[in-house]
């Protein structure tokens, strides 16, 4: 029987017939069942039923379908010498335009003109607004999508700087400091961007003593993972001070349930997981995909956006 | 009887100060009768119910407190050969904020979210996202505020062209075009941006003819005047295309009244003439009209923003 190579969300035709083209021996199927899901060797997307059979099957390399691999068993799939490759990079402008849209939008009162609109209200004099150039950011989180984020940060005049695990040197930011020093120069940031990945290091990582060390009127943004953040601590330092605004695009839980107090607090703006949606993903996709195909048929290695099982990411 | 120096607003009194300093043989009011109207040599801003006595005066000099001076009565003002400054340059950072903002916010899908967060309710699915980097976008109207614009745009990755009277280049627009050649460009354009002064020549430029000329799904902003734009020509052209959506922060007829249909289309987004609105007004606003005010005082000189009283900018 031929290895399966598993497809988990439709693609194009023209994608199908390149990978049939690129890997001959691999039977290439877009659904599963207990017994085929067994031999599945490359699986694309991480279709969590059949977890137990692509475990104890001939599973050996899984790519992602996002940047983010929390989702995934990571220990399990180190265990069994199973490869991970990610989808990071291919959000990456993405999400450094959805997180300038939402700063300017808040800045420049956009987001309560679009509410006064509703009302067919014209009220210029209650729409607050405040210069975002000149302002100091904080990224947190180094990788590509914050590299992306300070080089269009930068084009936008403010003051680019970054948090990494050691505080290496990055490209595009003024400085980069390291996690342990985050609370030292967090204090001084206007804007502070989350976009790390889940990992036991990052899991409830802004909570309220880091909040309290914020500047009062400091702006907070998530667009990495909800489990970053403390949402009671981050409500409460939205409502009593230093926070004068925050904006969440991902949750604990998701969907956000309906009767979270959160909804209704005037200064945080809540998008539905959005941040990330690309125009063109699927070809976007492909080019990370394919090249890590021809790869990985010819030596079994990995060309690009391999993960780091112990790091997990 | 000393000449006097009108300030028509109030303006902090470090800078009232200030202008007595420079200026000591003037009498610094801040409030008109029709008796003191005739005796103003200088006035900050126009007001307009004394337009009769400040004409047939002492006026030697108006300094607007906007870009624009379309409100200012510029031919009666050139038959006194009274000197006109405007405030352009001031608002160039604001209007390129607001601008990005609403495209990012748009392109984001940023509006609906705020939207939907009204309602608690949770639908990506609804939302629709493009990318803004990469698209061609025409700012009609090359002067500070467009150049702030380009800069702006071009470090979003935008590819940025400019029309301009007579199609001179200027520095950060990958082309400049011509008013006449306004229509052959028009139609390569994915956003188009109307940052023009109302003038003779500007007045209704937008109209069917023109906006049938531009790209299926196009996005087309105005950020100038109101006057430019035929609005029911634009509505049109939201309802029945080409266009994909438009914003307005200015209107014929201002406060936009609450029964107009405008309101109501869910392609545009109205904003109530803030794109200028500027942090810190006073404090740069004053960085013009002392150097005016020294150099006036001198020899009757204008150092910054002189307005052509023919060209109308």
């Amino acid at each position: 029987m031929r290895p399966i190579l598993y497809l988990g969300r439709p693609f194009r035709e023209e994608f199908i017939e390149k990978i049939s083209e690129i890997a001959p021996d691999y039977q290439v199927v877009t659904e599963l069942d207990p017994n085929s899901a067994k031999n599945v060797a490359i699986s694309v997307g991480w279709p969590e039923e059949y977890a137990e059979e692509l475990l104890s099957g001939e599973l050996r390399w899984v790519q992602a379908l996002s940047a983010g691999v929390d989702r995934l068993p990571l220990k399990e799939l180190s265990k069994h010498s199973v490869l991970v490759s990610n989808a990071s990079g291919l959000h990456a402008i993405s999400i450094s335009e959805h997180v300038l849209g939402v700063l300017l939008a808040h800045f420049r009162g956009i987001d309560t003109a679009v509410q006064q609109q509703i009302a067919a209200e014209w009220s210029p004099k209650t729409i607050q607004y405040r210069q975002l150039a000149g302002n100091k950011i904080l990224i947190v989180g180094t990788g590509k999508i914050g590299q992306q984020l300070a080089v269009s940060a930068k084009g936008l005049c403010l003051n680019v700087y970054g948090i990494n695990t050691n505080g290496h040197v990055v490209e595009g930011f003024a400085e980069t400091y390291s996690m342990n020093n985050l609370p030292k120069v967090i204090g001084e940031m206007d804007i502070i961007v989350d976009i790390l990945p889940e990992t036991k290091e990052t899991y409830h990582l802004f909570k309220k003593s880091v909040f309290n060390l914020m500047k009062e009127g400091a702006v907070f943004m998530n667009v990495g993972r909800g489990e970053t953040v403390i949402e009671d601590d981050l409500s409460d330092a939205l409502m009593n001070g230093p926070l004068s605004f925050a904006a969440l695009d991902v949750f604990e839980e998701e969907p956000l349930p309906s009767n979270s107090p959160l909804w209704k607090l005037d200064n945080l703006l809540i998008t539905p997981h959005i941040a990330g949606l690309t125009p063109n993903f699927e070809k976007r996709f492909m080019e990370i995909f394919l090249k890590n195909l021809k790869s990985y048929i010819n030596d079994q290695s990995l060309a690009l956006n391999q993960v780091d099982l112990a790091k997990g990411y």
